[in-house]
């Protein structure tokens, strides 16, 4: 049977959360992307660079953030967020990348890659304010 | 460093997934929900039941689909699927059922599930069909 979780067991279950999917639109296209994530204080914190879905959220900053987990016995749970893109500035991007990097220690390899990343493209820290958070569950 | 797959890489990627997230858009709304599907002839297969999802795609059938995995060392895969969705008939249905379940071998305790649901609201099978396929990987 689906169950539909609180608006606090949603957020509680977010928190243990690392792997969200984005859902942006923008002239007629929907466009769904993977990205890391921090819940915290009603928004999920992200650090990441220039591209599409950064392009796509400063045109049309009405966005869905999806996190799930499913496990062996069956047993699911999803959040869907509804919530606005707001990007952050130097020190919000500074206070982004001090969040994930304690929830998310980095390997040494992690860390190549972020500076190799950050060399390619700029880097952009935004978060997703929750205007509506809705949560369901199966459990087993 | 992040590398793209060629459609043909990425359409063997979704051939090993389970779960996927469909993106769609109708009224302003963007809307991210998870579903378990089948990869197939180019189309994500979905057996679900009337709801929010289903009315969104019968108002705006471009959709976007989504898989991704994260390997505890580093390594992702991620699939972004542009397609339109066309609601199967009671064939179709019948088809989409024994491949999702050729895939996904049902314990006594889903098809009970599957039973309820089925019994709560109407079930609905639509593909997804893909118009553009992207996908990205990091290997470690």
């Amino acid at each position: 049977m689906i169950l539909e979780m609180s608006e606090q067991e949603t957020e509680d279950f977010l928190r243990t959360q690392r792997v969200g999917r984005i859902g942006c639109h923008v002239d007629g296209r929907t466009y769904v992307v993977p990205v890391i994530f921090a819940w915290q204080d009603g928004c999920a914190h992200v650090y990441t660079t220039e591209g599409l879905k950064v392009t796509m959220m400063r045109a049309n900053p009405s966005v869905c953030l999806e996190a799930d987990e499913y496990l062996p016995s069956g047993a699911w749970r999803s959040a869907i967020v509804q919530g606005t893109y707001e990007e952050q500035d130097e020190d919000g991007a500074a206070r982004t990348l001090s969040l994930l990097m304690e929830r998310m220690p980095p390997s040494p390899g992690r860390a190549r890659e972020r500076e190799r990343r950050a060399g390619d493209r700029a880097p952009v820290a935004f978060v997703i304010r929750a205007v509506d958070i809705t949560g369901r569950k199966v459990e087993r």
